[in-house]
């Protein structure tokens, strides 16, 4: 990632690059409005944002929460992708539409509004939402808002679609790459532990790359894989979460590239949407290696990597190695993976802080570690662009197995729990 | 409980029960000593307890942490009471002697430096260690200072070794039961989450009554259990986390109402430990039911109990009810667990807040809820005794199965947050 320093700066390299891939255009719109359930009548805002694809998509694919009382636009997108033709996304903020009274009704009269005004039938089109979860969408003013949308179709790029679905990010994530000819372009909103009561991470790739439909699905499949599947959300899979890769398929291309440029580009989204979590003033990398299968040593990762206690210590620059030990043991303990002592070799940053079957510290390395720790923190107060890309790395070896990962988290902070504690207020 | 309204008074109420039971003795001691692994050479000061069965014991049982990379006390423990006989326990504050270089030798020091003082074979005594993860005993000190300690048995009664093994808990844990002519005592300090760097909880159970070994045994393991098993630890097992109950078996008792007894006390203590844990301001209580069997419900139970979004929305007196659902639903999905919403009912405190397939949230019930988080808060200054006890009930019924259960959790908050971000320092 390029460093910057300022947020015109940013916003403006992001600006060079968010032009839609050939076939799709976008709309943004706002409405103000009360939610019924709040206790004080002060209004919301609601962003709205639409993309619309002429001719419709028929290559397409999707990737969604497993979470067992998912929301209305994740039960109405898996089964509406199970069909022939797509034609336009309209996602909100706000308000997720998750398990409200007649949420599924709601979200079906928007798509109906969309196909009306547009064209094609109320099945080609998804109505996707983050928010609150368990309050009703204000669907009376949001289908008021739609048509003025329709008719400023191609007014908005990628950036303001982006900027759109923002719920606490304080700054848009957009990522895009060249694929011969082929363009593919990413946006991004935070997730669980990191964009918490939003409880969603929604993404949205857009292309237009020659590929099959099935291709795309097993393509984008194992890029969340290695990209959204290890960044640590505490193991959290909201009610909301979705990836969806859209394609107006008209460039021929390479199909292990796209591949390997769609992966690329969901793991740089991956990191921007941890290193903007709601609180976050360090990035955690992870990396555990030597177990038996890659499946163990993600197990091992997220344990230590979702310990508040590795979090807190973390975010008090306490480089507190004990707490890397005991999070290991206790996820290796309740998962029945077994660790030798004797084997396990603990490195942070360039430090090794656990060998030959017990610490090794003194006086001198632990004051190194924390000048390390704080120099990879971020400054709450320079938010509105990505500050840096340094991470605080922990690099944990248990043996000679060929089983390994690495998972990105964040730290646990005072910014976060003032965030958490009174969201809706 | 009963309710105080002083330090004083609640002090005085432990001080009248916590005479040890027949065939018990014991001493409490300190020394002050720079860990040679800390940055600053600020001196720490270590508690020391000691408490010794004459004649030696050969009723005794003990639970231990299923951590992978377990403490020096917790494999010399295991390996110990596996023998005939115990003498004694000696038990240290401030530092946990996990992985520590040389830890085994060094709690085998201690444990024959007891031996040559009282009698026995060093393997009848157990060293028992709370405190930082990875940094070395001060054992040339802490044996120093055995030789006044020894002589000084019988000076301290229970309740000064449940002051002398606190860390961060800001009152002692002790409770007491009478079975017919038997006493049963326990005494406790605080655990994972709740007690996070300290790493452990330690639990001891002094009693005379009349059991067989393996019977104590299976009494205790059942009664951790249904207690210490059911705190939200975060799924957490420390490195040094034990529970132990010791007998001098001299009072005829019934076994079945002894093993009530057990239990009572041990959920007693465990409602203790979430209470006065760090940073606590308010204990939560998740029962799950209507599932299959009583682990699926622990595992939801745990999984709300122990999502950072329920837990920080609660410590700011927000009713998010959407995060319980998220939690739920995110924790039934990551295990398998299936959910239907139409069966769904979840209620906090008296109001029902998800029936029939949806919330049932209005702005009256929101402001109900907000103050009844309000009532249940513990207030931060006055943390030397226990306030009173109310609890966050969440009441989650899943279906008509008979699978339920009751999980204890604290909040998230700022204290938490401070506690750990810099305890070392």
């Amino acid at each position: 990632m390029e460093c910057f320093h300022s947020e015109a700066a940013w916003l403006e390299f992001l600006r060079n690059q968010s032009a839609f891939p050939v076939g799709f255009r976008a709309a943004t719109g706002a409405i103000s409005f009360a939610p019924a359930e709040r206790p004080s009548d002060d209004p919301y805002t609601m962003n709205l944002a639409l993309v619309t694809a002429e001719p419709p998509l028929s290559v397409f694919a999707g990737v969604f929460t497993r979470n067992q009382l998912p929301g209305a636009p994740v039960i109405l997108a898996r089964e509406r992708m199970r069909g022939d033709a797509l034609a336009g996304i309209l996602i909100n903020n706000k308000i997720s539409n998750v398990c409200a009274p007649h949420g599924i009704q709601d979200a079906e009269r928007l798509t109906g509004a969309l196909a009306q005004r547009i064209g094609g039938r109320s099945r080609n089109y998804l109505s996707v939402s983050t928010g609150i979860i368990g309050w009703s969408l204000p669907v009376d003013q949001m289908e008021d808002r739609l048509p003025a949308m329709v008719e400023q179709l191609g007014s908005a790029d990628a950036l303001d679609v982006a900027h759109a679905i923002m719920t606490t990010d304080s700054y848009p994530k957009l990522r895009t790459a060249r694929c011969g000819d082929a363009r593919v372009l990413g946006i991004a909103k935070g997730a669980g532990m990191i964009e918490p009561d939003l409880a969603t991470m929604l993404v949205f790739f857009f292309t237009d790359a020659l590929v099959q439909r099935a291709q795309l699905q097993q393509i984008l499949a194992s890029a969340v894989e290695s990209s959204f599947n290890r960044i640590s959300v505490d193991g959290d899979q909201s009610t909301s979460d979705m990836v969806l890769a859209l394609s107006s398929a008209v460039q021929p291309v390479d199909t292990a590239q796209f591949a390997l440029c769609l992966q690329q580009l969901a793991q740089q989204l991956a990191h921007d949407i941890v290193r903007n979590g709601e609180g976050t003033c360090h990035v955690i990398k992870a990396t555990v290696r030597g177990l038996h299968d890659e499946r163990s040593a993600a197990t091992l990762a997220k344990g230590v990597i979702n310990s508040p206690l590795v979090k807190t210590a973390v975010y008090g620059n306490d480089p507190n190695v004990g707490r890397i030990v005991a999070a290991l043991g206790d996820s290796a303990g309740s998962n029945g993976i077994e660790l030798d002592p004797g084997q396990l070799r603990i490195q942070i940053g360039t430090e090794t802080v656990f060998a030959d079957g017990g610490f090794q510290l003194d006086k001198e390395k632990e004051n190194r570690l924390c000048s390390y720790l704080r120099d990879s923190a971020l400054e709450p107060a320079l938010r509105g662009y990505p500050q840096h890309d340094r991470t605080v790395d922990i690099d944990i070896s248990c043996g000679s197995g060929r089983g390994e990962t690495t998972v990105l988290g964040s730290d646990l902070s005072h910014e976060y729990v003032s965030e958490n504690a009174d969201y809706r207020t």
